[in-house]
C-alpha cells in the first residue's frame, strides 16, 4: 500500500480470483465455466457491435433489459443490467448496508461476501452452516440485518427450497434480502416471482455461467422498482456507462436463443448426475449440487492432494484451504468429454496414492 | 430513493450523461464520440474474441497491460486498465480522498468529479477558473489536497502546459495530483513522463477519444507501482473481471494500430481549426482548444437558443445549464462532412433568429 492510499481500506483483503494458469493446456474445471460456446447469435451480434464502438453504449441498455425483463416476467423498471453480478453484489453492499445496516451471510458461500463488506465498511456477521452443510433457515428469520444468500450456494452445490426464501424474505420487511442466483439455471428455483409480493427482495443473477458468457461480463438484478432506482443511483454516480456495446449486443443474442441455453443446462444437469454417480463408486461423498459443479470429499484423500495431483495430470479443480471445507474438492461439470478425462486422470491418482 | 437507501447517500445527485435521443438520426456533436469507426484490428479482434465468451477474462489484462506501457513508456506495473476512465477516476476518489483528505478541482470541469466526491463522502472545494476560463496555478500550489484537474480541460478545452502541471504535483508532495488526460491526444502535454520522478502523481487516460472505442468502456491509470497496486486492491474489492475479452482484445488491436489512431488526431485537430475559422467569421468567440471538441458563444445567441434551433435542424451539440458557461455550446469536431452540416444548420439558424 502506498503512503496516500486512505486509512478507511487498511486491513482490506482482496477477493482471489480462481487461479487462470498461462504455462501449459489444462482441462479447465476451477471457475464454474460452461464447456460450451457462447451462442451463435450472440457471436455474431457482438461482432457486429465491433463495427460502430466509436460510439458511446446506452447507458439504460433499453433492449437488453426489455428482452430479460420479458424472459424473467417482470417490467422493465424492475431489472438493472451490470458488468458482472459481482457488481451488482457490489452495489447491492453500498445501497443497503452501512454502519447500522451490517449484513449477515452463510460462513461457506461465496468468498466474495465479506470483500463487499470490507470495502464498504459494512459490519458483517458470518453464520455457520449446519454440519451436513445446510442454511439453517431460524439463523436468518427476523434479524433486522441486510440478508445475503447464494442460492444455490457456492461452494456447496446446494439448494434452499423457494418456500424457505418466502420465510426470510417475509420475516425481515424493513431489511433487504439479496438472494444470489448465480447458478440457479441447473436445478434451482428462482425467487424472482417473489419481487411482486415483497419490496425487500433483490435478486442477482448472471450471464456467466447457463449462458456461456463468462468473459462478456453481464449480470443483472430484479427487484421492485424502488431498489432497482436505488441501484442505478449508484451505477449513475460511479460508472454509467459500465456496459460495452458488444456485451449488451451478445446479451440480446443469447436471450434469442434461449433454446440453446436450456439444452445446454440439460446436458450439464445430466453430466452431473454421471459423474456424480462414478465418483461415489469411487469412494468419493457430494453434496446435493443444484448447481454446474460437484463438491466432493474423499474417504482417504485430503482435498489439497487431490487438487495438487490431478493438476500434475493437466486437470484443473478448486481447493479452498478454509476450515470445515480443505478436505474438498469444487469441480466444475464440463463437457462429458473433459469429465472423462478427469475421471480417468482422478483414477490414476488413487491408484498412486493408494 | 427505497426506504432501505443507506443514509449517507441521501441527496446524492447522480451524473447526467449527453442525451442519446432515439426519435430520429442526429448528426451527433455532443459526447465527444469520435467520427472515425475503430480500428479495423479492433474490430477483427474483438470479433474473434466473442468466440469463446463462454472462459473468464484475464483479470489483469496482461497482454494489453503490456502494450499500453510500452506505448507509454512506463513499466507495466505503472498501469492500471479500467473500465472506462469513469471507473479509474472512481477508483482514486476512493483510493486517494476520504474526510480527512478532501478534494480540489476547478468549479467548471468535468461534472462527474463532484458526484464521485460525494459518492465516496468526500469533502471537495470547486475553484473557480478565472475570468477568461483558465487555470490559476497558484490555487493548486501547496494545498494539502487531493488535487484533480482535467488537463486539457472539459467543456473549455484548454489545456495547461506540462510546466505548471509539474510544479502543482511538486507543491503537494503528501497528497496525489490526478491529471485526467482524455483528451490529451487531440494537442495537449501529457504528464505520463512525470510519473517516474514523483510517486503522487496520477494520471488517466482513456480508448473513448482519439482510439474511437467509447462503446468499448476502456480507461486507464498511469502512476508509480505502490499507487497503481492500492488501484487494484480496490478493484479485486469490488469487480475483479471487469474488463471483458472483447473489450481487451479490441484494445490490444487498436494499439498495434498506432499510425491509424495518429492520423485521425491529425484530421480532427485541422478540422477543429478549420471548423474554428468558420465559427470567427460567423461572429464566434471560442477558448483555444486542445481537444476534439470547440466551446464557442456567438456574440448575440445565447447557448440554450442555438442548442434548440440546431436540434431542431438535426442537429445536436451540448449545452450546459451553469452559470458563466451557459452561453456556450460545446461543439464535437466529427468528420468534415459533419462539420460542414452544421455550419449550415448554424447558418440558418442565425439568419432566422436575426
Amino acid at each position: 500500500m502506498s503512503r496516500f492510499f486512505s486509512e478507511k481500506y487498511k486491513g482490506l483483503d482482496p477477493y482471489t480470483p480462481g487461479e487462470q494458469p498461462k504455462d501449459m493446456q489444462y482441462v479447465k474445471l476451477n471457475t464454474n465455466e460452461s464447456p460450451f460456446p457462447p451462442s451463435e447469435k450472440a457471436i455474431a451480434y457482438a461482432a457486429e457491435a465491433a463495427k460502430s464502438l466509436q460510439l458511446y453504449p446506452d447507458p439504460e441498455c433499453s433492449v437488453l433489459t426489455e428482452k430479460l425483463a420479458d424472459l424473467l416476467g417482470v417490467d422493465k423498471s424492475e431489472v438493472i443490467i451490470n458488468n458482472g453480478s459481482d457488481e451488482i453484489l457490489n452495489f447491492a453492499f453500498m445501497a443497503f448496508c452501512d454502519k447500522n445496516t451490517p449484513a449477515i451471510f452463510p460462513d461457506i458461500t461465496y468468498g466474495f461476501y465479506p470483500v463487499f463488506a470490507q470495502i464498504n465498511n459494512v459490519p458483517y456477521e458470518e453464520i455457520p452452516l449446519q454440519k451436513d452443510f445446510s442454511i439453517n433457515i431460524s439463523d436468518y428469520i427476523g434479524k433486522g440485518k441486510t440478508v445475503v444468500i447464494a442460492n444455490p450456494n457456492a461452494p456447496t452445490g446446494m439448494a434452499l427450497p423457494l418456500s424457505d426464501i418466502e420465510k426470510i424474505v417475509a420475516s425481515n420487511p424493513d431489511n433487504v434480502v439479496i438472494i444470489d442466483e448465480a447458478y440457479v439455471d441447473f436445478g434451482g428455483e428462482s425467487a424472482v416471482p417473489l419481487i411482486k409480493k415483497f419490496d425487500n427482495l433483490l435478486v442477482t443473477g448472471t450471464f456467466s455461467k447457463s449462458r456461456s458468457m463468462a468473459g462478456a461480463r453481464l449480470g443483472f438484478g430484479v427487484g421492485s422498482k424502488e431498489l432497482i432506482r436505488d441501484l442505478n443511483a449508484i451505477k449513475y454516480s460511479t460508472n454509467p456507462y459500465n456496459i460495452n456495446r458488444m456485451t449488451a449486443a451478445a446479451g440480446i443474442g443469447v436471450l434469442e436463443d434461449e433454446e440453446y441455453t436450456r439444452k445446454n443446462c440439460l446436458t450439464i444437469m445430466e453430466t452431473r448426475e454421471e459423474t456424480t454417480e462414478k465418483l461415489h463408486a469411487m469412494g468419493f461423498e457430494t453434496t446435493n449440487s443444484k448447481t454446474n459443479f460437484i463438491f466432493a470429499k474423499h474417504e482417504s484423500a485430503p482435498g489439497e492432494l487431490l487438487y495438487t495431483e490431478l493438476k500434475k495430470r493437466g486437470v484443473l479443480v478448486r481447493h479452498f484451504k478454509k476450515e470445515r471445507i480443505c478436505d474438498y474438492i469444487r469441480i466444475t461439470v464440463g463437457s462429458r468429454e473433459q469429465m472423462n478425462t478427469f475421471i480417468s486422470a482422478l483414477e490414476a491418482v488413487l491408484e498412486e496414492i493408494k
